[in-house]
């Protein structure tokens, strides 16, 4: 049973521009979700923003023995997360998993990446 | 409660340049606060210098679930932190939080990223 | 006794491309493991990906007191892993060891380098 | 109390060439110290290599409630950290510190950036 079932991500921003060959190269902001046990996992993501109520929950699935990594750039339901502003994330699933934050930036013409843990919160 | 209320960043050093159109690629030193309870949260930030006493608190607030990402370069009182000079810092709330550091570095004409979760203290 | 017996780090890609002299320059992603006890650490990688079942686990041991900085792109047995593609990791070892999780992208002219600690699972 | 007095960090690497003035624009690989306490802290740090025995302790000081941002590449005694070559390093206190590991890599034209917190250990 490795991981937990809720992380936080403070840090989220999606750039508005990109450069390079598409979607490898788009700007994008990326939960790695990896799921070990023998379960699918039920995952579901809230948004958090600076001035208004949250956003989600968004809600995926990652079967077992699987990893997904999701580009928050690509949710659509309920809404879609607005680029170029600061946001946050908290991620609940119904089975322990790890969850780990990326993202590439290519608003220059060479890209800059960074990621980190997500904080395991249970 | 998702989170700790005292946070730790070693690492802190706000470019004295940078490239690109400000503020967005303005360089700085980022700590992004996640306030997922029900209460605002009192933030205070205090900076530790290599070789002078340390400076603060700042003081903020973060709403109830919400997020702020506080851009060192903008703190204005008790003072303002200098550029190009190594610091530390950290973050005490009154609730349960979750801080991320991350900077943006713009002093060459291609921006780099660096992030990590803060130290949980608590 | 510094670590841990199982690492995960869900974010995983090893881009298709590189720029810049090889091998120091060449995109790859590397798994860093430290073992400071006073004897052999024998190492299971296990690579899990988005639509198939697990690869592994890859062998490998780590003296007593020594470091070995293992590029995921060199590993052949029992299978290579592709480029291009997410993945994930798991690390097992018989012996507490500190992972962490290091990649250079060299597909555009400028290299951009990310890295996290793994996520101790024990 | 913040922190631990046992800190490991796994990756470690000196690029052999660097871009841009020195020494801001120096390739160079970093451990960022936070000592909150009353006392000084005295810090040992060990390099482990992949191949040979570990080299230290490098003995420091950090001043109470002060930061100290050591560069590897500046260590001298008991020798030097070869650059180009895969290293990793543990750092023990007398008193809780926080340590952070930072990279600036500049032997391309445009500056890349690493970070994470270091593991905990005790």
């Amino acid at each position: 049973m490795i991981g937990k079932t809720t992380w936080a991500i403070p840090e989220g921003y999606i750039p508005e521009a990109s450069n390079g060959p598409e979607p490898e190269m788009t700007s994008h902001e990326t939960v790695c979700i990896l799921n070990t046990t023998d379960q699918e996992a039920e995952a579901n993501i809230t948004i958090y923003f600076e001035d208004r109520e949250p956003l989600g929950p968004f809600q995926t699935t990652v079967p077992s023995k699987r990893t997904k990594h999701i580009r928050y750039n690509e949710l659509k339901d309920p809404g879609e997360i607005p680029k170029g502003e600061d946001f946050a994330s908290v991620i609940q699933t119904n089975v322990p998993v790890v969850c780990q934050h990326t993202r590439l930036d290519s608003r220059q013409a060479e890209n800059a990446l960074l990621t980190t843990m997500a904080f395991p919160a249970d």
